[in-house]
């Protein structure tokens, strides 16, 4: 049974929320929902309900990732299901606030999609990211969405890892979709990346307002990066950094690494070389916000996913 | 009388510092002084005490710009004169800390050269930065490490503004220079950057040791960007942000901006040109610790200034 042959009937999506400032420093996602919510013509679509949301307003009023914690992995069961109170991280109480908002997270409640909006100050472009390979009406939105803005380039990450996926904010829809684009310095907003977050943007709605008027969608292909692999920064006995990013793969995002390439350089001149057994493709190369959480950059494989045919029930 | 044919005779520079982390989140500096730190045989130079120093620890462990307040602003004399006690912001203690090991500002007994090693998100290259024209050690440095490093380039900024120029850590010191390499986002450590401050430092410290060891430096000119004026974000009627650096200035540090010239982009996409009487030269554009300070960018005028000739007493 080949899935070219399935058509996948799904729910309208009736709801939609676009969040920014899950991390209070990345700029355009902050200053875009800001002015949604003055204004909200633009996202308006026939038919959808479209809430732009600050998530995390005291990171985005200090201009920091986060106040206590990383409020884009705190959306687990076991925060979700903690006791609320005082007590408790600010990210955790906050995202408790927001899945009784949109969600409540795996619930028939909860809402239909959530964009999430995030710069990197890596060379990534446009990368939209997904949580699950058997989403096809995310799938369809991705190969729509990478139509209507050739020749320019949209990539998709997916996160499907059983031990790097995060429990993200906008986990709580029933299809979740981050948008990540670089690079862009922490705290900066550079017109050039917040126009790209923009234009990704409308062409998701029109998407979903195509497919909520009955329009079908058939069944295609969708290039993918999986991740694979968190790569660390060369560490002394200390834990001190004591390499770079080499100058050969600094802002080589999604170009293929192959073994023996040059990876790191330490601060004695030495080139580090790739280890792996085959091509990989590299990507968060030497995000800012990553130092932190001991990654230099991922490693992801490319696949082709078949997206079944999809339409409205 | 012409300055050309005056000759400077100067004291022999013995005591220098290499500052880094003034901002702790500009990682070029702060990774290179403590690797100096603990091998400084590359900073070495004959009959020079070279010491590199971590200004603001407390921040670089934080990686964040600053705690209480930002330390490079922090060396008034009503700060380094202030009395001393844990009420004070932790800046303004570690500013009369720093005045006690290095200055005191302004005496005789003060370092004779500090550099301190900023990065900025702005694309500015190389930038030195000088406080004032009349030092013709200064310029006569400045000289020399433009010429070493031909053909990469190596500016020069100027800040002498009565009202623009600020206090800054190197201040203290009889010679005080600015080393500020971008672009780099706050957080990050590229290879480019990092390579190209050294290579600086390495130019510098050789001048120091070849004037102490009698070398007579003719008298020349040097180009500098004489720092003019602050130029804010638009803002609306709350202070809000409704603009962004124009796309045709974004990145163009050093270029000319002529009057009509595109400036900013506002958020739903009209142009706001540049109203000034003549050709400026922009840097620091959307540089990304200056949002608060309400600084788009700043804008200079390119100056030829003559150092004399120079040699020890």
């Amino acid at each position: 049974m080949s899935s070219f042959n399935t058509i996948v009937s799904l729910e309208e999506a009736r709801r939609v929320a676009i969040f920014g400032g899950t991390h209070g420093n990345e700029m355009s996602g902050v200053t875009l929902v800001n002015l949604w919510v003055k204004n909200g013509a633009e996202i308006q679509r026939k038919g959808v309900e479209t809430k732009p949301f600050i998530t995390n307003p005291k990171a985005v009023e200090k201009c920091a990732r986060y106040v206590d914690t990383d409020l884009n992995r705190a959306f687990t069961p076991e925060n979700l299901s903690a006791p609320q109170g005082d007590n408790q991280p600010y990210e955790v109480q906050r995202a408790q606030e927001i899945n009784g908002i949109f969600g409540p997270k795996g619930s028939p409640d909860a809402y239909d999609v959530i964009f999430d909006l995030h710069n990197t100050t890596s060379n990534m472009g446009c990368t939209l990211i997904l949580e699950s390979s058997k989403d096809h009406f995310n799938l369809q939105m991705m190969n729509y969405i990478k139509k209507a803005i050739a020749p320019s380039s949209c990539l998709v990450l997916l996160n499907e890892h059983p031990l790097l996926k995060y429990s993200t904010s906008r986990s709580i829809a029933k299809h979740p979709v981050g948008l990540e684009v670089g690079p862009q310095p922490q705290g900066v907003l550079r017109s050039n990346i917040f126009e790209a977050m923009r234009v990704i943007l409308k062409h998701a709605l029109d998407f979903i307002e195509l497919f909520n008027e009955g329009m079908e969608f058939p069944s295609c292909t969708v290039e993918v990066f999986r991740v694979l692999e968190r790569i660390d920064y060369p560490r002394d006995a200390n834990g001190n950094i004591i390499a770079m990013v080499h100058p050969n793969l600094q802002d080589c995002d999604w170009e293929p690494l192959n073994p023996g390439d040059p990876m790191f350089q330490t601060f004695d001149g030495k080139t580090i070389r790739f280890q792996g057994s085959g091509t990989v493709y590299p990507t968060f190369i030497n995000e800012a916000a990553y130092y932190e959480k001991q990654q230099a950059f991922v490693t992801t494989r490319r696949e082709s996913l078949v997206a079944s045919s999809i339409r409205k029930v």
